[in-house]
């Protein structure tokens, strides 16, 4: 069995990544790759399918073995990704998500060289602005920040090898699919099946 | 509107290079290019649809002129890509099918530095012969022809950026189209968008 992919999705808050990661669950099969985090759990959240709720001492603990591939302090919480998951995911043949910000992105992509990275974004700022403001539930202050983390996030769109814009939900979770299924025909990614085919067809000349 | 690709898709005479290229134009809206040849027209054969049957004194004018992106001679009859159809349709926004053999195909390449050159591969040697005879219409002579120049034509096959087998006809045609998908969705091939959208944002700071 050929090895899993690792594809990472980060995009603007507001650009839906969230549904178009459920929805990339649901229809083809990826795997989701869940964080750890020492944030307190929200009502409902479950230990283990929404986060890995872990202590702050149980955290830098993961740091410390290197179980984690890549990680960060927003505010006074740590957010991880767990190597554990990924790489048995990966080795069982199956494509896994991982959906984090850029910086945790560039961390991925120097471990793992083949790994996939594509941004999703809306297909311009004002659309952006809308779903911010439709969500209903963010004020105005929030909604600026937003944007203004966007602006910033924007500088390192160029870092990602792929843009997606998720204008209609359908065409942006077919486009990311289309992509991996791409990658998986790449020439460099078939070299063993090349030699295997060409020595079947050398041997017949003999 | 953004211009059309250009897709050259070439393989081995037996891996249904024919019916993966038909059912791309069908299902997915493709532009098939329609060669021009010398050679006669066979029975029920439409001039237009299936070649333009030149003349050897329009095909060599063709040459002149520039009007031909690619041309080879076979045993006595010449063959080619006229040019103003697909420069028409790439224009107009669509997505240009090429069926041609490798040499065609790496012409067409320093020539159009974006096409994207796909070769079209059955899993394995034994499945290719099995293809071959089955169409019982070849003698076991021309079978093994067919098999010396698939061996010849595999050493062509790294100078492809796509490998697709075509072992499940629909899969293979997904996986073409995915191809061409993922290839929109590259970073190279969205500069303007990005640029749009930074300066979109960058403008929101002031």
């Amino acid at each position: 069995m050929s090895k899993g992919k690792l594809i990472v999705i980060s995009g603007f808050s507001g650009a839906g990544k969230g549904t178009v990661v459920k929805k990339l669950v649901e229809k083809y099969d990826y795997s989701l790759s869940i964080s750890a985090t020492t944030r307190q759990p929200r009502e409902g959240e479950v230990d283990g399918k929404d986060y890995y709720f872990k202590s702050e001492a149980e955290f830098r603990s993961l740091i410390d073995y290197n179980g984690l591939i890549e990680w960060a302090q927003y505010v006074d919480n740590f957010y991880g990704t767990p190597r554990k998951f990924v790489e048995e995911e990966m080795a069982a043949g199956k494509n896994v998500i991982l959906e984090i910000e850029v910086q945790g992105a560039m961390n991925v992509k120097s471990q793992y060289p083949n790994a996939i990275l594509i941004f999703i974004t809306t297909k311009d700022v004002p659309t952006l602005r809308e779903r911010l403001t439709n969500r209903g539930t963010e004020t105005q202050d929030v909604i600026n920040k937003r944007l203004a983390r966007a602006a910033e996030e924007a500088t390192s769109m160029e870092s990602y090898e792929f843009i997606v814009v998720n204008d209609d939900l359908d065409t942006c979770v077919d486009a990311v699919n289309s992509i991996v299924v791409s990658e998986s025909c790449k020439k460099e990614n078939v070299t063993e099946f090349l030699i295997d085919i060409k020595n079947q067809l050398e041997s017949l000349d003999k």
